[in-house]
């Protein structure tokens, strides 16, 4: 189960999420193989097959807001965190179904508007979009379920690290927070560079292509999308996979570092708790990460960046010059918020 | 796609879902074996297997309120209006997501609540909750996704019924609008009418061993269900097939008949418009209507419900005395709420 930004006062949400889990039970359908607590769900059609699915809402003054962006990009966006989910199982997108809340003051160019937005994620990801609803709401509220397929081999996990591995992400973070406040208007800079970070903010990449081609190495033991920030999804799959992690290095996106710079804030930090990057956390076996990052520039024009390794030691740790500073969830953890 | 009440002003649901259709396309990949336009959609993980797929959304203060039902209740029925769909396929359930959306006054135990009722539901109808979202909403909307799977001689759709063929409902209509005017206290019945009203309205029962063993019957030509109220959805039924259709007899329930009664009104008319009963239509090939409902009846010791015919000649007609009255869309249509 995703979690993101419950504003119910006074919930913890891990004690919500144990409450919830506690009452849907355990699983008694055996083709069910993972059910709530990874990036999607997957069940096995048959024997030979592996179908993941996953949910993920965007609610306008919450999730987006028309003052930053076009409801084409919110529609993108909404589309993009779905195929981002599947792309950390390892699952080629195959059909998504749109929920669509409209509120009365919505027009028709609204509506249209975010379809044109998530048509255009759904075929650049490969899914059709297979049906849904169209209900009244108070506000824009998208609610987005896609399914993918995956060969049960190429299936990955965010529990499937182990201590020793090298932690790797498929691009430079902090993007999409630069590209936020560049929108908001609370960010100089150059012109450039203000346009990267919009379009990363705007038009995030799900990491599809990426996905499923680690997907595909045995070693690689671990994956999950790093949507509500490094520190917080990191967390949870050291959680999952049941390990530590000591994050030494970081990419940080050119925005970015240029932003906090002018602030005088450490860009590592905007990197860390930023979010909504939609780039891959990837734990792979020490002794392969040489040879498939070698590779993986060589496919993808792109390094595969190294930020760190899974410890046997619990607790997420960063190292700053020589320092190991313990590491908080500092993204998007939103029942405290 | 299912269509419910957007309350975008101004707009007409017929052009605004030709414009979406548009926008999304048509089906690009050959497993999609059906799109937008029935109550689910349908997909192909392998040659042997057709997988299911509907998504429902109810939102406190359009679909539920809580002066009408407990949040359970409102759980319960979210889930069934997801299952109801499936049924209609002939679909097997065989799980869900749940993204709820949650509003800043919702307390820990609303949303348990929620989850409670939509947990039992999706227990009695064999699902497996596997996963979802929870996020920061303005009042509780609850998205849901149900997936299930159908052998490929049993999927069953609203296009594929023939002129001539028996129109038949699974149980008696009206109820749950007995109900809903019960719980408003708008209606003044025998108080063991209006307990089964209100069980009608609060914890309806989606017809799913009904469904399946239906779909294993060739005779059934196509099957949906009425969750929008029969006039509007027998209306959807006769367009994808391609007929028109004559409704000479209608099933009311009891509470239906003794508050259409009371007030003077027809009970007919409550019954062809009221919506969310979550029976199923069904057109059966005539020579074979005898002998299946014989078997119904035997099999689920209740009558499956004759109501007319499909005809050549399009448009909807009920027989009122000796007379046809024209059937004019009178359920759920909501954009012109």
């Amino acid at each position: 189960m995703r979690r993101s930004e419950p504003g119910a006062s006074g919930l913890r949400e891990d004690d919500l999420v144990a409450a919830i889990e506690a009452i849907v039970g355990s699983n008694a359908d055996a083709r069910l193989l993972v059910g709530i607590g990874d990036d999607a769900a997957v069940w096995q059609p048959s024997r030979s097959h592996r179908s993941v699915i996953t949910s993920d809402a965007s609610i306008e003054g919450v999730h987006f807001t028309r003052a930053t962006m076009t409801l084409e990009d919110a529609g993108w966006r909404a589309m993009a965190a779905n195929a981002s989910d599947l792309a950390a199982m390892g699952a080629r997108p195959v059909l998504a179904t749109v929920s669509l809340g409209v509120g009365r003051e919505s027009t028709r160019d609204d509506i249209l508007a975010l379809y044109r937005g998530m048509a255009e994620c759904a075929r650049e990801s490969g899914m059709a979009i297979a049906g849904g609803d169209l209900v009244r709401a108070r506000v824009l509220t998208i609610a987005i379920t896609a399914v993918g397929e995956v060969r049960p081999s190429n299936l990955k996990l965010r529990s499937g690290g182990y201590a020793g591995d090298v932690l790797a992400v498929t691009g430079e973070l902090g993007g999409s927070w630069a590209g936020l406040q560049a929108a908001l208007g609370s960010a100089t800079l150059p012109s450039d560079v203000a346009q990267a970070a919009l379009l990363a903010h705007r038009h995030p990449l799900p990491r599809l292509r990426e996905g499923a081609w680690l997907a595909a190495s045995r070693h690689v033991h671990a994956m999950m999308d790093c949507s509500d920030g490094l520190s917080t999804d990191l967390d949870r799959l050291c959680a999952a996979s049941g390990v530590g992690a000591i994050v030494d290095a970081v990419p940080v996106a050119p925005s970015a570092l240029a932003l906090a710079t002018t602030r005088g804030e450490d860009p590592i930090d905007a990197a860390l708790s930023g979010g909504e990057d939609f780039e891959l956390i990837v734990a792979i076996a020490p002794r392969a990460f040489h040879h498939l990052s070698t590779r993986f520039a060589a496919h993808f024009g792109r390094p595969l960046h190294r930020i760190g390794t899974l410890s046997k030691a619990k607790g997420l740790a960063v190292l700053k010059g020589a320092e190991h500073v313990p590491l908080v969830r500092s993204g998007w953890d939103h029942f405290e918020a």
